[in-house]
């Protein structure tokens, strides 16, 4: 164990003191709409956020409340409108100044009864966890056939329609574990599972199966979203393990004949009607300006939806309650938002933002989170120059708290419908190593949140948010 | 889930593709003791050595093996001389230009047959796990005394002799959440665990217990070293888990006169031979200048020493192997040295830097590990003005594998003894966020290190290897 110093200490008791000295004055001279000069105020204010977000944060108990009382929660499903319930009991326990519903109508689309793969070897079966993709089509009945491996849609295109017909397709290119960001590593594996089932279709593939989107070596599949090409028979799509993976990789050299079978029963229902989750602290100067943190809500069926998105969940929560319980009233009308269905079709997000242009409203920043409650590492943001700049000239009040990286980016999936040339959108940045090991999987459970780990994230987005509302880059009334 | 940009996958290949063209030269065009300039060439090497490490690395399956064949590994103990044969043989394994054991003289303290600690309530008794600190005097018999709680060593002195002699004294401060590096948190925490014991005998306590130095709530009691002041009576020391500290001192306020029942049979032996494990690769321009890397091989008795510090062992291994992989041939002597008893004497760290000053040794630098295997932030150096500007411009090279934190600080226990005013010390600072859960106790094992985050952390001691090499310090032959 090393030897540590300890100046941060210290420097922290500083701030503490200058906080008590400095508090009072706060409103009337961060009042001025000027870009963040690094102040001993700035830095105190930030530093009292932190404080209550270590101290005595709320957010792991909050998730830990929806992870083990409310559970997996898809878009349409029973547990889903349980989840709306807790989330609208919540905000309305912390007495904040509106909580409502918004009606957003949903996808429905269940598992069903049962799913099972089986290997079919020269002398010996396996069976395999497998787990449909969400939206798959299920089967009547069990389907059969001969497995043909490919890593790029163009490898099916080579093989051809003689090659494909009456086989299942087995996607099976690994996520690059050469790329530091596990995010860009998703970002160029993910088309086999949105995509695959139709591209293999059109070379007549009865089903295919997807190598799980996870860099981890384990049992797990993973699910997650895909669609299908209209015009194309829809053919059912599973996500196997990385380990089964390999193993049918490696099986497949040996037996280049081996079969699988799959049965999958899924089922699409007509949409249903479910809400957005709102609440909101009025501004005390701008309250017709809105500043929205938010994540979503629902998540997929299995595992407990813990880092995707339940910890985006109780962070943005926890900024409104940081607000509350610091006495610091917002200029700015602060929102959070639990949006419902981003995971499969992203309804939530779209309503959202039409709404508030059919109303009117003059939103000036979103904050999404939205990759995990892991170690935040800094923020993505998706605005104007100006906007950038401020952004960037924040940074050195966010070393304290090892908050490093200030990039251009897409800020969410929830927020990105209110894009419209003004508004900030704004990603909050974790650690991305162990995302992707329990990302649509069993293992996406409470138990794997840190923390110390989800705090630091609820401190940073309500420090990020603090700023926005006390330098905001002048949007017009 | 979030959507990702691809921009790294791109600026990926484009550096690989560089470095195919590029990597021949490097040995010349980079011979001159200059500055980095960030030059395409350097991110090109850094590149390979980060793909190296995530896409052959070895360091997960080493770390494995050490702590699943030879586990816990206390200085003096047959484990740690197993460790010690585990290391020269893997390090021989890799044929490096040389491997050797070097001879230490290390304490060797055992814990003994069985510890155990009973709270006496009024009407009950209940068990607690304890876990003797490191050094502890054993007990001939179980002691049982009043509990006196306190939190500082100034509450000592306020309470005097009288209230507490014949007494256990439970040490119940706890570590400051609300510090983001939880190393100072542990800095401002621990003289409780290595002083406590003297500090409450003076005043007559019959023993000790401590609360664990962990952020965590949970059952594990951490162990740690301790140290006696001479001519101060030797007590026994224990650490209790952080749940049981708040049981029991939620127990004090409505019994005051709970009495606490300790048990310790710990054995004090005379010291023992051990070993450093040294190997290197000679350097091609300066084969009499040195660059150490390490971390120690020493552990304590329980968990399995898998972040403190097997993940150090193996990352500092790693560093050869990735250079010897990569056909890099150093003009420095590089070094990997496991050090032997930086747990509770660091007798290996002293050997090294006494035999190494009695050879007349030219060491340029050293960067150990012993922070744990989690995603990689930054380092801390503690060197001259000169190495320290130019280690800060090379922030920059870091800035795609997400490391910023270029701090000065205490570069680590083992290679502290090398300080000399001309070498430059540095340790590896990764998050610590999680590192206190772990630390010292039961739960220190193989399942808690992520493959990722400890690989991430050997390409980056490896790549920092590479620029101090490149561009070292000027150094007198």
């Amino acid at each position: 164990m090393i030897k540590f110093h300890r100046n941060s200490f210290n420097i922290r008791l500083e701030i503490n003191l200058l906080l008590f000295s400095l508090f009072l004055i706060t409103q009337s001279a961060a009042a001025q709409s000027v870009p963040a000069n690094n102040s001993k105020l700035d830095s105190a204010i930030i530093r009292s956020i932190y404080d209550e977000a270590l101290g005595n944060g709320q957010s792991y108990e909050n998730l830990r409340v929806l992870c083990k009382d409310v559970g997996a929660r898809l878009s349409g499903s029973p547990e889903a409108e349980k989840a709306v319930t807790w989330g609208y009991e919540l905000l309305k326990s912390y007495a904040f100044d509106t909580v409502f519903l918004q009606e957003v109508m949903v996808p429905k689309w269940e598992r069903g009864c049962c799913e099972s793969g089986i290997v079919y070897l020269e002398n010996e079966q396996k069976k395999i966890n497998i787990t449909a993709l969400g939206g798959s089509v299920g089967c009547e009945k069990p389907i059969k056939g001969e497995v043909i491996e490919v890593k790029y849609f163009t490898d099916l295109a080579a093989l051809g329609e003689e090659k494909i017909k009456g086989k299942i397709v087995f996607f099976n290119r690994a996520m690059d574990p050469l790329l530091i960001n596990t995010g860009a590593a998703y970002g160029g594996a993910n088309d086999q599972r949105t995509k695959g089932a139709s591209e293999a279709s059109k070379y007549g593939a009865i089903g295919t199966i997807v190598r799980s989107l996870t860099l981890a070596d384990d049992e797990f599949p993973h699910t997650g979203a895909m669609d299908y090409l209209e015009g194309v028979l829809k053919i059912p799509s599973a996500a196997i393990s990385t380990t089964d993976a390999k193993y049918i990789s490696a099986s497949l050299k040996e037996n280049p004949n081996l079969q699988f079978e799959m049965d999958l029963r899924c089922v699409k229902h007509p949409d249903v009607l479910s809400h957005n989750v709102i609440a909101e602290i009025r501004g005390s100067e701008f309250p017709d300006k809105y500043i929205v943190v938010g994540g979503h809500l629902d998540s997929w069926d299995i595992g407990e939806g813990a880092h995707d998105d339940g910890a985006g969940i109780v962070q943005s929560i926890e900024v409104l309650r940081i607000f509350q319980s610091l006495k610091i009233r917002p200029k700015h009308t602060l929102r959070v938002v639990l949006f419902i269905n981003e995971e499969n079709g992203n309804r939530g997000g779209i309503t959202y933002a039409r709404v508030a242009k059919e109303l009117g409203m003059n939103h000036i920043a979103a904050i999404e989170s939205d990759a995990g409650g892991f170690t935040p590492r800094g923020f993505r943001i998706d605005a104007n120059d100006n906007q950038v700049t401020l952004f960037k000239s924040w940074s050195k009040l966010f070393e304290p708290y090892q908050i490093h990286s200030f990039l251009e980016g897409h800020g969410g999936v929830d927020i990105g419908p209110l894009k419209d040339g003004n508004i900030a959108l704004i990603g909050l940045s974790p650690d991305s190593q162990r995302y992707f090991d329990y990302h649509h999987s069993d293992r996406d459970i409470f138990e794997n949140v840190h923390r110390r780990e989800l705090e630091l994230g609820a401190g940073t987005v309500a420090a990020l948010t603090w700023l926005i509302d006390q330098y905001a880059w002048g949007n017009k009334d």
